[in-house]
């Protein structure tokens, strides 16, 4: 067997992990392994893959990252390329990468990546590439999984963040508002802020009221706690408002700061209070990953040769009920797993007393 | 209601965010919730249970220890005192125990313990006390669930020691072999080594064979890699041999330094490698909880007192297959959950390279 | 002897360990300590000063913030209030403090601060008050002292934080901008990028010119490395050009996104690699303090109860060529302590290929 | 210019800062730099010098260990040899050292390494070879010099390990021991312990007397605090008593388990408290090095070659009052530097109630 690696999308701590086990898995079965640059980039190139040796992934498993670059320039099915005029079109360059894939006699891919990889990768196996996916995202939001490689570094990062942001709240009595990343879902916003006793956690799938908001920092302060730490998902919208992405108020072409300035200023204003944002961006896509996440991301990669082995394509490998399981591609594309607003872990959440900005309604 | 509170047996992180979670979620129910100090100690004082308030609680999430205290001098069905004579004897304190539960009217009680906890909480419910019991510890050995509070930071303090332990071997060419936690069941050191890259695993469910151990390190220098590291749960033991817990050999009275020690000398003579050994101890069980635990730990305790809420008695609530579930406490009582040698995590770790120790027998 | 205690300005980490020193030390010679709440604050309230204990500094060596607050509403000799037409203006309020210190006869003032502390101190000293400083910022810009209290935190963290953007700018080819704090002074800028092996530091006592760095930037390209790191400090700014302070360019009232934000933009355009920026902002001045700031922080606070015994007032306790030092505070007062461009920190940047975006003119 | 780098004697984080450092500022200059393997040992064999290029000390700061190995067998003047009986001899084999870098043309070397490296170098300076040397050690004992390489990480991991097992002590109530590395000098348990709050600090500067450790933990306890944490180096003794390192008693050679389990079971049985210990051992040498550790690793192994390219020869470069500077080396051999027991960071210890073992004698 001659199999292929490839990493796409958005860095998450872990991949080199999954990269190290997927490799020494197969070659332990006597198989060949490649890497592909970049997404599916080096398969335009001269030199579209890299042999994968027991001494290329040695000691990678704790570094941030992916040795094999992440990138990408896009999706095969539409590339983008800049026309005479100097504006960009999008054109299918699908069919060079099967080429390519025959011409040099790989059997599978494994595919590490979250839903936009998943995505070109349903539509690749339509064209005859075998592939296996390693559910891959800090937002952790891939349908069909419960958890994906990157989260728990994500979380980590975040609650660090959120720990060391209080200090300086308690100190100077103020609102100190967290921007994390989740622009479809709560996670990271829901687990690191539950983990860090934030006061206010406010995520896409609760929009709020402000205030709700302003009425819980108000409460706290009237038991004697004088500062506030409200954790905020990107895509966390108000009710009734507008949405806003990284500034862009979707369906105004308005640049702001954010949800996080936008909430610093409006607290301040309705509170009273110093309030002050931060956003902690890339932040949470680097590093070393923990220990869970490189556990699982070692799972992941050796299970999706062993799925390959078996000669079981086009499937997902993923972490469910605890156990690793093996789920169709296709039932994972173009849907988000999104936090079920009665979950256990919010039900804890609000029954330890954190507001989701809602309180009024419910 | 009137509930109580205790923690019990050895130290782990994340038990303070299950006292926080239970007590915040039961003062929202308009329950009174009270402290028990040093497992059941404090109910033989004059003092036998804490108000526990909000404000008590407050930033104690992410601290280690518990508040409650653990210093407990034992079992109530047999706790030890002392005889005229200056010998030891233990008799059954366990009515008392009852007695005073009736006399401040405690309804109820959430145990957050290890299986010798869930054991006495088993024996106190026959005697009328009503409980629901909390899972708790590093060994992550508790039957019937699929993670305990405090495994997850033992294991990232055990995986960041080898982590810091490796650039040393490296640079001296050793073999160097840690030894974590782990008297029955190889958990931290399965999840710590193979997290950790480690080259030689050792778990009391696999016996060693030296052997295979000393052809393993040969065969990874041969390779060019001159160190290994060998990670060892304190409970290992040799096929055919004897066992080893802290230097005791069992069935003798004999003191030695442990399995850590006992490999150290033995690997340096057959391998004619320099070689040193670590042991990790109490390491493992102290400091500030991952964002992993204190999350399961806040729900954990949050959840308990849902369950106290439905009537739910005698029940240990766990997680298992990545929800909330609750089982019967006498479910658990005397039984430990091992690593299943075919397990997917083994079954990567044998993929990528690691040894167990017994691949001559396989 | 009766001495009170305050600490004042921005965060550091480090506070509570000179709290804990200072109390403790002072108790030792059986002093009476009291602190003073939010700088000054606390001075204009019913409850001026707080009985210090030991065991209200129990277990704060490692706690970021500090217990005492430092919410102050601004420097006592123009004290801000709201006129009746809901404009502010400012009143000299020094001589209610001075009034404070005699009516509960305390002896002298531990002034736990940065510039604008050590300014205001020199003041109230010129009005009786006996006072000696301890030197705080996490910028280390206060003169006459090589180390400041909570400094080796800040650079830590912005350290930790350029490794974990490092690795995602790998992944991805990018060049990525982080902003440290440092409006004056690039101490952490200098720090945090040598350590973390960036490839461009721009401080404010070296004006960049963009095409050095862009130049820079396509010489490590040219040499295969196919990303880069841009450490700047807020107060950095172009040479010839104008003063970015948190977005406000000084002269202007235009509002921008800082001085990071500025050079994403400006070095994605010119370099045509994907940019990305991070402002680390209050993250650098929160969390535990390292060992290190535990240990000058405990120092300092012990050294300031010794200068105050030795009856030597208006006196810095600094650090100063590797011991503990006493300065006239109204030798700091109004000075800043610059990166010298030809230290030997410096030399060794530029020695081992840091650009400071001035090469061009050297 | 063809210069070589060598690092000798115990791992230390830092080391590789300092390679790197040396290996860019020598490029820099237009020389040629080399790498000598294991100390001096690859000198012995047919491969004495491997180039150092730019991308060989890539992304090399942060890591632990040293890229050019440290498993020498010997210093070079008595380098042991097995005769044919099976008993080993010493034999001087410097002469081949100086006869490959004549060979090789190596003009100078940079030699990084402890006191017995600088004694070895002294030796060789005097053969004729041209050396600067670069302070370092984990344990801060080289005389001459305010710190060392290596130092600060060693404290912080001590650090860091003495808070985690605080929580555990606390909740447990009990004595616990850490022993720490300085078999000559107190420098790592006097940093550390005063850093993570220890009750008592033991150094060999100061021999200790039981009863007064007794006394400390006794009266600790009657002000309610039912826990104690020592921390003793390795090579602290009894005053009137026999010296333990490491387990072995000097003048007897009867083997115990080292000064820390010594304490446990002597405290465990005078003060009736339940006692455990823990001895940190290789854990202090290995891991990331902190950022103060990469700043003057990377000043070091710069200024090194700054040294070299002034021809200023038999040099060490070591930081002192603050600033780099450079002392003979035969200044520094065969001395050490201890803690002096009057110094200001051991009258704070002593000012804010630690306990050095000796307080009925003073």
């Amino acid at each position: 067997m001659r199999i292929a690696i490839n990493t796409g999308g958005g860095d998450a701590p872990g991949l080199n992990a999954a990269i190290r086990a997927a490799t020494l898995t197969a070659l332990s079965k006597g198989w060949e392994v490649f890497g592909i640059r970049n997404g599916y980039g080096s398969l335009y190139t001269d030199d579209p893959f890299i042999p994968l040796t027991a001494s290329i992934v040695k000691r990678i498993t704790m570094q941030g990252g992916t040795i094999l670059g992440a990138a990408n320039r896009g999706n095969p099915f539409e590339y983008p390329y800049q026309k005479e005029d100097g504006t960009w079109a999008a054109e299918d360059r699908s069919d060079e990468i099967v080429k390519m894939f025959k011409k040099h006699k790989i059997d599978a891919l494994v595919a590490i990546g979250g839903d936009g990889s998943m995505y070109i990768a349903h539509k690749l196996v339509k064209k005859g590439i075998q592939i296996v996916g390693v559910p891959k995202t800090i937002d952790n939001d891939i349908y069909g999984c419960d958890v994906t490689l990157g989260f728990d570094t994500a979380v980590s990062t975040a609650t660090e963040a959120i720990d060391k942001i209080t200090t300086t709240a308690e100190a100077h009595q103020r609102v100190m508002v967290v921007e994390v990343m989740g622009r479809y879902a709560g996670w990271i916003a829901l687990h690191a802020g539950l983990s860090a006793s934030a006061d206010v956690i406010l995520i896409p799938e609760i929009p709020f009221i402000i205030d709700d908001i302003v009425n819980k920092i108000k409460s706290v302060e009237s038991r004697g706690k004088e500062y506030a730490i409200v954790v905020v998902a990107e895509g966390a919208t108000e009710k009734d408002g507008e949405r806003f992405v990284r500034g862009k108020k979707i369906g105004q072409a308005e640049l702001l700061g954010g949800i996080g300035e936008f909430l610093e200023k409006k607290l301040g204003k309705l509170t009273g209070k110093e309030s002050r944002s931060l956003v902690l961006g890339h932040l949470q896509r680097g590093g070393m990953p923990t220990t869970y996440d490189r556990l699982i991301s070692l799972r992941f990669g050796s299970a999706a040769i062993r799925c390959i082995d078996d000669g079981d394509f086009n499937k997902l490998v993923v972490m469910r009920e605890n156990r690793i399981q093996r789920i169709p591609i296709s039932e994972v594309a173009e849907k988000v797993k999104k936090v079920q607003t009665d979950s256990d872990t919010v039900i804890t959440a609000r029954d330890i007393g954190v507001s989701f900005g809602n309180e009024s309604e419910r």
